[in-house]
């Protein structure tokens, strides 16, 4: 047995394929489960199985949803104005948990990259579009990464709608709250120290 | 949607069971999952089940196998008057990587733990009792960790078996190969000075 039982070697395999996960910690998660309880087992097996097949990408803004359209786009309570442009599906999970933001979502499925050879063809540009010319809308908000795809992208993006009368924005860039200056990066500082506001005790939050 | 759609929570928690995967990691898998081929979730979610039902632990030697007995215990080419005492199935599969080793095994199932009541009847130490009895068995290689209850339960071994001709060794400690002094602990440091040998060129190694 200079190998590990086959059955192992295939769960090793898939598990191999997990984001962040390498050989090693594969080999360790596969042998863990078969040393497990076999009902924990069964319900992680049907857990992954039920999610893949109930979760799909909401028709309308590409997030991730049991319905269609998804809770987000059919919530009456939600601000119609306002389309906040991500780039992932996870982004719009994030952004639900910061509790600062009552619009609407759409995801982009990607960002600009030439290198790549993925082009605005290839995102949802042409629905975003379609999106905007609803008189409703009055703001797109881009909360794209900060890396230079994510400033390509919201340059194309800026451009490509500043004909249409709406605002476009773009999320501010900074220290992230609660950490110090010692744990930001230069970048993250130089933009932080660009983006300053004053400071006024009478400063009626704009 | 201040939460995850119920499907992927539910997925985040069985994930979470996994060693070494908090509840982000758990999360950020999860995601990954819903939006990865349907394919390989399948492929992945038969792969948990299948290990698990196909791997047994050997009624023998307690390793992991699909076959009663296992290889190890059935390859004629191994030395059965060697046995290698092993605290979990695991450990069989280290060892066997080693390529060092050709002789049989013993898996514990745990170590002597009186803070965790875990004592010596909680182990497989009857039926290793009962293997040693065998006339063939000349010595029994003790390779336990170097931690406080793998060397409490090691000196059990030693005392419990020192009645019966064998000889009772145990795997020795020192520099882990490749890797200098600097990487190294106090501790390991001094089982290594502890255990140093004469560096005779003209060793007939032992």
């Amino acid at each position: 047995m200079a190998e590990l039982p086959p059955p192992i070697q295939v769960l090793k395999a898939a598990l191999g394929r997990l984001p962040g996960i390498g050989p090693r910690s594969a080999e360790r998660l596969a042998l863990h489960v078969v040393q497990s309880d076999a009902g924990w087992v069964k319900d992680l097996s049907a857990a992954l199985v039920s999610a893949k097949e109930r979760i799909e990408f909401c028709q309308q803004c590409g997030a991730l949803t049991e319905a269609q359209p998804c809770e987000l786009c059919e919530d009456p309570r939600r601000d119609s104005s306002v389309l906040c442009v991500v780039e992932r599906p996870v982004d719009v999970i994030s952004l639900e948990k910061s509790n600062a933001f009552r619009g609407r979502y759409h995801v982009l499925g990607g960002q600009i990259s030439p290198l790549n050879g993925i082009g605005p063809e290839d995102l949802r540009i042409a629905e975003l579009e379609k999106r905007v010319e609803s008189p409703e809308i009055t703001e797109l908000v881009i909360a794209l990464g900060s890396d230079v795809e994510g400033d390509a992208t919201s340059y194309y993006l800026a451009e490509r709608f500043q004909g249409h009368s709406i605002k476009i924005t773009r999320l501010a860039h900074g220290l992230p709250v609660g950490g110090g200056l010692e744990f930001a990066d230069e970048l993250t500082i130089g933009r932080a120290l660009e983006g300053r506001r004053a400071l006024d005790i009478d400063d009626s939050e704009e």
